[in-house]
């Protein structure tokens, strides 16, 4: 959505732009340009969290060294379905990248293809991924540890990150189904920009300090934390992409993690990501399958609607939806973000495109 | 937990009896193991409704001919980490334990293994499958259509089950993971259990024929339906659970499905499972895994707690343990399953284990 404060900027130079600077701060040519492609696809798809408002961010770690270039990783182990991959503290989009199309190349010969990435760092939206399976005619499924911010059902310790899941499933006519969720109700950002805009949080979503249940944000910045979808059922789905992402690939665990804006810009965050691709023509032909997704997608969409809702929207609807027409007429970006991403640029004697 | 009503039934008895009244209704003895350990298996762990009390109802589908005996299945496709089963309206228990068994036997070769099976039934609890997998010293993750229940997220037409994942993880000198969940928030068994009882029901759990909230279990019941957790997220994960179990395996979807308890005894149900072994072996020596997850679930457990808590139980956990003391001890059965369960094999000229 563009407001009136937002400059609309051309994907593809805006593509151009992030990828420049992150060149000029010394990283090779194609990982730049796959930074930039990330992050600016996350920006299209309404993603803004992940998007280009990271390029400073990213600098600041890549100048520092917690982020590391120059590196697609080194394969630990492999078979002809699984393979490990040694992050070497490179950057999270390069190698999530090449663990997809590693995880593509095996399910092509022997039907499916899992690889796990230790030492990587933060990989943004995980759509961009799934999306690589989907091109491929494949189901795509990927996720990853982060810092921990999330207590066990039970506790108030926090050892676990709000991790997200991914997937990835192409249609025929219909737009492929991309889901790309955190299994809690709520990020930190969202409760404290609800804290920021002096607004009430819906019931479930966080507590205080204590525990107990808030509709206050401010008391959830204030030592509470944010709570797993179905209290202990979205915690063990948390639990579960915690094994496959981090002890699964041999990396650091919880609280090992350094946090992408709380963590030294020294430090490499130490993630794990788990990457899988199923491939299609091992369980039907894939236009038949095509043809049954879009079948599924209309039968659910043609639910009786209720009060309030003027449409059934699938997983990824709205953002592919908003990607097509970003594309054509351009991303909007806030002025504050603009005015940032042109400072970092400025800073390294790259010309920001003009708006 | 044993109430004053109850008889405590041995476990092993108790499987036996089971299995030969299956065996009296004309199924092979193999087979008709499998479903009685299934089945004992449930009750030992306290998954009452996925235990013994299910004999009467397996029972008339087998005699009305909607499970079918005698067969494993048919391999429709196989590549060297895939397998696509056509169940041919077996048993669901009998299947979906001979696709862990491929699955795990193609983690072994190639890393991991996923075998999708169609044309199947009920498989009763997921965990029996993950534990499969669990003691391979594999990972094992699973998952099923069901009949329709539930609705998308806006829409108030059903369109997809409560879908169940199941998930199982080894460790060490610690209890594995094994969770179990279904994607909703309850079940709609839970719902007419508040209501007989005159309880209320948690908010969140489900809404009334007109999708609004309630707290009213009868007004679920008239019309209403069971939610999601955590909204369009929980909706979100149904959705792919559908799509891998019954889209991508080639067989019945959504309403085309037939329901265990209202469908037509005589007509199979159609389902479709998918069933995966991750061979950890294939990421790091086993041993190394298994100290990683105690670690894990050991720094986990010791978080602080919150008030009202005694203990951070992981998933399956409580379980885990019960299924200890009740292969020891006994598995208590309720005098009303017990007489239907005795009535059931005395149709067939078996006598009931002595409690």
């Amino acid at each position: 959505m563009s407001s009136g404060s937002d400059r609309v900027v051309d994907a593809s130079k805006l593509e151009r732009y992030a990828a420049e600077i992150f060149e000029r701060a010394g990283i090779p040519r194609t990982e730049a340009d796959r930074v930039g492609d990330a992050l600016v696809s996350a920006d299209a798809r309404g993603m803004t969290s992940h998007g280009v408002m990271r390029i400073p961010m990213y600098l600041k770690k890549v100048q520092a060294g917690g982020f590391k270039s120059a590196t697609k990783g080194k394969v630990l182990r492999e078979t002809a379905a699984t393979m490990v991959i040694d992050g070497e503290d490179g950057l999270g989009q390069v190698l999530t990248w090449r663990a997809m199309e590693e995880a593509i190349a095996k399910a092509r010969k022997v039907g499916a293809g899992i690889v796990g990435v230790t030492r990587s760092n933060h990989y943004g939206e995980g759509a961009y991924y799934a999306l690589q399976a989907i091109h491929a005619g494949m189901i795509g499924i990927l996720t990853t540890n982060g810092s921990a911010n999330t207590p066990p059902h039970g506790g108030r310790t926090v050892v676990a990150g709000n991790l997200p899941l991914t997937v990835g499933v192409p249609a025929d006519q219909e737009l492929p189904i991309l889901l790309d969720m955190a299994m809690c109700a709520s990020s930190k950002g969202r409760i404290a920009y609800a804290a920021k805009k002096g607004e009430r949080i819906p019931e479930g979503w966080a507590v205080d300090a204590d525990g107990r249940a808030t509709v206050d944000p401010q008391k959830v910045l204030d030592g509470g934390w944010i709570l797993p979808i179905g209290g202990y059922k979205g915690w063990g789905m948390i639990l579960v992409l915690d094994i496959l992402s981090g002890v699964l690939t041999g990396g650091r665990m919880g609280t090992e993690i350094t946090d992408l804006f709380t963590g030294d810009a020294a430090t490499p965050q130490g993630l794990g990501h788990f990457v899988m691709a199923i491939n299609i023509a091992a369980f039907m032909p894939v236009a038949e399958f095509k043809q049954r997704m879009d079948a599924r997608i209309r039968s659910i969409k043609q639910a009786e609607l209720l009060p309030g809702f003027t449409e059934i929207l699938m997983p990824g609807e709205r953002e592919l939806k908003l990607e097509r027409e970003r594309r054509r007429n351009g991303i909007p970006l806030s002025v504050a973000v603009l005015d940032q991403i042109i400072a970092a640029g400025k800073g390294l004697g790259v010309v920001a495109p003009q708006p």
